[in-house]
């Protein structure tokens, strides 16, 4: 499944992309339900297939199969006692498919021509940093670029999302807990980056992480390494590599993190960039107002996004 | 007043300390409301004093009032048509007062003393860095010690709570955008602190952020600096200092920040420790297994907690 978060009539909910088409998998489950003479429709719907992404992927492998089974539901029928049950892709906006994630937990230099450019060894244990949940914006929206650098820089990123509470999980036993595979930009203010010894105030800036389009689910793509990734400014190409090419892959970084902290279903983890970021490149080139910001990664989709400068804000 | 989130019988809700007694601030508010022959009582306390402290927080100075009014009733009446609304400390388990902040951002190198004893320099910037929500325990509850490391470190901490929505907000301004005051253990684990470039794997391990044992509003403390601070390891003075002699104050923060996210009701911001972790004694001393480490803060209290060191798990 191409799981979504969408909004329609000012309303958030959690969608599932069928060709140009978009399932609402908790008005089509209730729907379901009451279909079958379910009173308690309603409640039972809340509580399997809730319309929040995070709601929903706690609700792990029973859950996917109840949206499944809404799917088949909303394409027989895609009204059900006058609700639509389904949305033409084009009027509805599409979110970020995860818009609050529980931790966004980041890998740095995990591609090794990335880690090379920046000038450093390859690494013996990952390096994980924080981007928090304030960051996260959808593929419709702009990049946000405030005025507080002259140096806003894009970091295309492979991303994974947690399916199932994870802690001291093995490597072989990794993708159980993996819900699905998303794009993420990891924007990043390099001149705030770099001002002190640790990154996060250069990556945690408001609406420094696009995300989506969609969270492709494992039962979809089931191998996670071996994809293509292109990211170009402008239709310039800046940025290729194959999650191949992970010094660290899914698998390892499952069990890594999990034996440091408990992964929730909803958090995201974003593996690494590669070579090509704006900031190494000679001279140096950065991210400006109307830029377009492009990154393909096989059998998941685009996600595009377009450099929008914010105003100083004039207080009075 | 003292905020406190207290468990009593399997559920957790906030209330607010008197002497040795904890109001239960939601079950108090909905009381006084239906005294006054409100109908919709309970849904108005949930709206203005539910019993979550982010909720709370996010009601702002309004909710606040709603409380003192809610602490008036219920020490008038201590029970409400045979609900409780008044505790006796020792009845209930005290739990963090804030258990599940949006962000938890941490001040590094922010004392003169720790920053010498570290062998840094005095920063132009702050030093941020990040820990995750997994890692907050209550002031009852154990540091549990996992067996992924032998260099288990403690940090006392000052930390503020924002009680209000900031984005760039000035210096000016910045303590009506605080909720209050508390105390939080920065536990480390220094070896997986320093095998990378970026802290973060070493700070966010679970359980790691013993936080309490209550929130001081910001009516009752009015100045955050000037407090002094102590850290002893089964009473033996490891760490003192004041909070006066901050690198970059509760203000400055505030500021800060908010110039590069929106910091939010409920976010955590730990303003950084002051020499003498057990990293920097000579020779170093770590924490183990029993160890009682209390932190004190002027006009705060006490948060004291013991070292357990967790088994290896063996799975079958």
């Amino acid at each position: 499944m191409k799981l979504i978060t969408f909004n329609a009539v000012g309303v958030s909910r959690i969608g599932a992309v069928t060709n140009e088409n978009i399932v609402d998998l908790h008005a089509a489950f209730e729907a379901l339900l009451d279909s079958q003479g379910k009173i308690r429709a309603k409640q039972i719907a809340e509580a399997f297939v809730p319309s929040d992404m995070t709601g929903f992927l706690q609700g792990g492998k029973e859950s996917m199969e109840y949206a499944k089974e809404a799917i088949k539901f909303a394409c027989e029928n895609n009204e059900y006692k006058g609700r639509k049950l389904v949305f033409a892709k084009n009027d509805v906006k599409v979110e970020a498919p995860v818009p609050q994630p529980g931790k966004m937990i980041c890998v740095g230099h995990n591609y090794r021509e990335h880690i090379l450019e920046m000038k450093r060894e390859l690494p013996e244990f990952p390096v994980i940093f924080a981007k928090f949940a304030n960051t996260v914006i959808g593929p419709e929206d702009d990049i946000p670029f405030f005025p507080i650098s002259e140096q806003l820089d894009y970091e295309a990123e492979f991303a994974f999302v947690i399916g199932k509470r994870a802690r001291n999980v093995s490597r072989a036993e990794a993708l159980d807990y993996v819900a699905g595979y998303t794009i993420v930009n990891d924007v990043t203010y390099r001149d705030i980056q770099r001002r002190t010894l640790q990154w996060l105030q250069g990556k945690t800036v408001e609406g420094s992480a696009p995300m989506g389009p969609w969270l492709v689910t494992t039962d979809e793509l089931t191998n996670p390494s071996g994809l293509e990734m292109v990211l170009t400014v402008n239709g310039e190409e800046r940025q290729r590599t194959n999650t191949a090419n992970l010094v660290f892959d899914v698998p390892y970084l499952v069990e890594f993190l999990s034996n440091l902290m408990t992964l929730e279903p909803g958090d995201v983890i974003l593996t690494g960039t590669p070579g090509g970021v704006g900031f190494a490149m000679e001279p140096q080139v950065f991210l400006k107002d109307g830029d377009i910001v492009r990154i393909e990664i096989d059998k998941i989709g685009v996600l595009e996004n377009k450099v929008k400068k914010v105003a100083v804000e004039v207080k009075c």
